[in-house]
């Protein structure tokens, strides 16, 4: 394969995985919308499972951080992997499942109302043991609904 | 009503609300344990549906982070109630609907294996617009998973 | 006074205070560098108190931390006073003093080398209750030294 | 060297490069009070340098989350001590050089008013490459004027 080719395959394995491999991923709703290597975004439609206050129907703070948790993650790795290309791609998988939240700060900023939110996550830095990313929240009105600083362990 | 007999009517109240009418809480099966005034439990049960990492079977980061941060608003609401244990059940029942969480830090220590987990929270300082809580979560071999610290609008 | 007047000498007393009244600034020689209402800007130089790493001179954690926190407690107010502009100017300055860090996180992200260094914050949120905001330290090569997000108690 | 002796000796160089190597914790005037492996504790004096609202008194948040940046850091190189103890002397000083703050979160609680301030670490957990700690510290009438997490690079 070239590394075109690979890095392809890659993306393809990761957006699988992400989608699909894991569980609560799924109860979430949560798809990757977008593998861009700075700017990866995560994107979930409003559903009545994911209400947090009945009255308001506004998301759940939990969903909130459950989502800026994940799209952190995806940033980390791909921050990672635009650094060390040179992998083959079984090693970069099992990269993928070894990336492990530290911790993570979320503010939340305004009642989660929309139809659909979609999270962006970037890189502050990447170093060989640990990452640091954040993410931004918006709802389908462009609505900065919260943002996170965490750190991963990605080595 | 006795001032015992509101308490208990409130908290009854609260569980209700807590258990049944939080949709989200409903989805990670998230009950309250205890609604002892300084350390609130909230219990919930390994499920598929949780699971983060498919090939380990351990909790998703984003059901740590959700009920460590319930937790932590309950025990923010406790904590004031505590304090103001002169108003009306009603306009006690409508602060519990209007607490927030402003931020919260989760520090994520070991993987979320076990059958069953429990979150216990605790107030650091009670405010008459913020709270500031820290919580726990221990699996069902009382190893500490993950623990949080959350500022939350009370007034 | 206009009101143009007014703001000037808020800022003028701001700029003041900040710079020679409270002790601890002094001692990390922050001032302001600009009173941008939308993002205020605060400088320091390095000085030899000011290491951290004795055999490699990079900033103190400490300092970082600290200038962070004052930045950003800058911004909170600043954006307050752009929601609040007809409070006579004696309530104003009443306010910044009584204005108070509920909590900072602040994330290191590379060795603090440089002859000066500028933090900048900008506000993501103003209640009436709580402002949050965020804040980059940037060296004299504009290189990211470290960042923060805090929340400020403004009412 | 005995391993006792050893250890003695390294807690002897720990102090001396903590209290007169590192410039601004002389700024602080912070100095370990206690080496306990578990339970780390350093102290300072309130001095007029340190405070933060001249009309209060109280000591500069700056100051605060300065101290238990370090008495933070200190937990988690005496931590990572306790599970690595045969490595020879020099290396693990080196090891204490190379420790580093990847972030770290503060919860201001209350005002800091005191003759002296005592901060007091722990450890959530050690890894291979990273510690979480946490720092309390107290006044001199044992109030719990701020608390603080932090992850630190220990590899």
């Amino acid at each position: 394969m070239t590394t075109q080719d690979q890095d392809r395959e890659l993306l393809e394995q990761i957006r699988l995985l992400f989608n699909d491999r894991i569980p609560f991923n799924k109860v979430l709703g949560a798809v990757i919308d977008s593998l861009d290597y700075d700017h990866p975004k995560v994107r979930f439609e409003m559903r009545p499972e994911l209400v947090g206050n009945f009255v308001r129907g506004n998301l759940h703070g939990g969903v909130i951080s459950s989502v800026i948790d994940v799209t952190g993650g995806l940033a980390a790795f791909l921050g990672v992997q635009k650094r060390l290309s040179d992998e083959p791609l079984a090693s970069k998988l099992e990269r993928f499942g070894a990336l492990g939240t530290i911790d993570l700060r979320v503010d939340y900023l305004r009642p989660g109302f929309g139809q659909w939110f979609e999270a962006t996550g970037y890189v502050l830095r990447t170093g060989n043991k640990v990452a640091v990313t954040r993410i931004e929240l918006h709802n389908d009105e462009d609505s900065l609904i919260a943002v996170g600083t965490g750190a991963y362990v990605v080595g």
